[in-house]
């Protein structure tokens, strides 16, 4: 395994040095979108019969960049495999969001949790030391994995929720019980994200995908304060290079002041951010990852381009010290057109040359 | 009828006007976590047949003044009345959200679409007069809609959506149509909230549930804009007294203060956002009302009392020129005990009373 790189931009953009491009990569980039996508999963016979097996993630991981010229790749993988080797038994039903088995919702069930083997997990590992093969060099590999708050989200409540009414319960009611999974769940994470680093990630992004659901206060108690915990024990450096950090919390804007102070390299933001006003507050410590509505894709290929130079124009022109990684605000839709991802990346590359000639 | 109030409190916070206690009422007050309202629904046999008989709906909007001291009543109805006299069909399955039996999806639907003749609500104004004379002075009574970007979300979508993508399909692809129909909505909404003023209500308050999920820019230019337009052609004054307006962009608080600029009286603010610093921000130009996470009501009475605290003091002590109406972030979850309630509105009043000692 080597070092060099056929295109670094996504790492140099990361740690905010000078790139030629913006780089782009999209959140769910291999996924249901892609009519090839598709044909592999038929074969897989279901979700986690894709992700577990690392030939398969390896082939669907890859598909998007045969496609497209993306700048990054990202483990094909689900953000719950964390809670799903510590005996909660994920699945997905077809059509449907994850599922718990076992949801985590009092104390005894609580007093069971503990960080798990990281051999249960050895498949996510495999992909990535195959991926990393597979990919030759082209781009870089980002490793993933969900927040210690949003795994728990999904642990009581057991599948998605539109209240979290039984997660925010025991938050309020049983602040101890809460704070005793996210413990767990953070050094899980770290142990998990480490452990994608050893096998070759050389990036390393966590999903906060529900963080934004949490009221002000909480938010810094029981998602902001154990992403960090995960932060502080990941690696910096692999292969003789630094393994940058990205945190995304999703309907985090409120915040952002708060989390670009926790110790990530990159801040993922969604839609609902102005660029140009997130960038004069901490873009001078921190690279911006977004942030496009990926609704904008429904759109014609000509309107896609200019929302996409607006959201180039709204970070600005790159600077020194600065950086930006084009993305959407959110994973993209299983029922965009791929042509719409063509127009995209090709607007982000061109537009973003002429803005640093 | 007279503009005399036993209690005014609600109306002296909105406009910044000195109070002897924080005001408080709740999203949904009048909702199915009381079993007097289920006995009345299903007296009326459907959400519509309540809020279609001035009788049911001043009954149930009584329902929380006779259990709780609230300061304020809000008139039983939905936001989506006026798409409804639009023609478009509205219906509310048990146990799931609005529906309309015509959506507006394409250019003939948005061609047809016209500002409805108000007296297709005249229910909700016979309600207003009926719920106006029931309450005799006790509290004052506010009136309300959608905004005219949420009812376009519903009218779009034909029902609730987790994604947007129709109506933001038709955004990005048809801004012109989006424009039409918003017109057309603000124009109704404004004649609405007008007519409710002349059947009795007191204060408007205007429910942007769905502008939150805009990006940056699209926020400002399909919902704000047209949140203004409603604002400028309301009344303001009603029975010798200033009526105020209230805005409520669930999700906004990126934007407070282009929302704070557009001409309303109060904000109202969800959870996610810290009230001493939108105070900080805007506090001298408007009132805000907010902003518990309504799950906060699944604890124990005790760690309601103590959350209602935390809200209050994170206002922080009123001033002369500062007023602060205290709400939930959102409507109350139909499984709410309704004990928590009692909790809540007693120590908002009695920590309130304090902290102006």
């Amino acid at each position: 395994m080597t070092a060099t790189l056929a295109n670094d931009s996504f790492l140099r953009a990361c740690l905010r040095e000078p790139t030629g491009h913006t780089p782009i990569w999209l959140m769910r980039q291999a996924g249901r979108y892609l009519p090839e996508y598709r044909a592999t999963r038929a074969k897989a016979g279901s979700f986690m019969g894709l992700a577990t097996n690392p030939d398969f993630a390896t082939e669907v991981t890859l598909q998007p960049l045969e496609r497209y010229p993306l700048d990054a790749a990202i483990l094909f993988s689900d953000i719950l495999t964390v809670p799903d080797a510590m005996g909660l038994g994920l699945s997905f039903a077809l059509g449907e969001g994850p599922r718990f088995a076992h949801p985590v919702r009092d104390e005894a069930a609580v007093a069971t949790l503990e960080v798990p083997d990281m051999a249960r997990l050895r498949y996510v590992f495999d992909a990535v030391a195959s991926i990393r093969k597979a990919l030759a060099g082209r781009v870089p590999l980002i490793g993933f994995s969900g927040s210690p708050w949003t795994l728990a989200c999904y642990m009581v409540e057991g599948a998605g929720s539109d209240d979290y009414r039984l997660v925010k319960t025991m938050l309020y009611r049983r602040p101890d019980l809460m704070h005793r999974i996210l413990e767990i769940n953070a050094d899980a994470v770290a142990a998990y994200l480490n452990a994608q680093v050893d096998a070759g990630a050389q990036a390393l992004m966590i999903f906060d995908s529900w963080g934004g659901v949490l009221a002000d206060g909480a938010f810094q108690a029981f998602s902001l304060a154990y992403t960090q915990r995960v932060l502080r024990q990941l690696k910096r450096d692999s292969e003789g290079r630094r393994v940058p950090h990205i945190v995304f919390t999703k309907g985090g804007g409120m915040w952002l002041d708060e989390i670009a102070a926790g110790g990530a390299d990159v801040i993922g933001l969604d839609w609902t951010v102005n660029l140009g006003a997130a960038r004069a507050r901490v873009g001078a410590s921190v690279a911006l990852q977004g942030n496009l509505d990926p609704n904008v894709l429904f759109a014609a290929p000509e309107q896609v381009a200019a929302e996409a130079v607006g959201v180039l124009e709204s970070f600005g022109r790159p600077s020194a010290g600065s950086g930006h990684i084009f993305n959407l605000g959110h994973g993209i839709s299983q029922h965009t057109p791929p042509e719409s991802v063509d127009a995209l990346v090709h607007a982000v590359h061109e537009h973003s040359r002429r803005m640093r000639e």
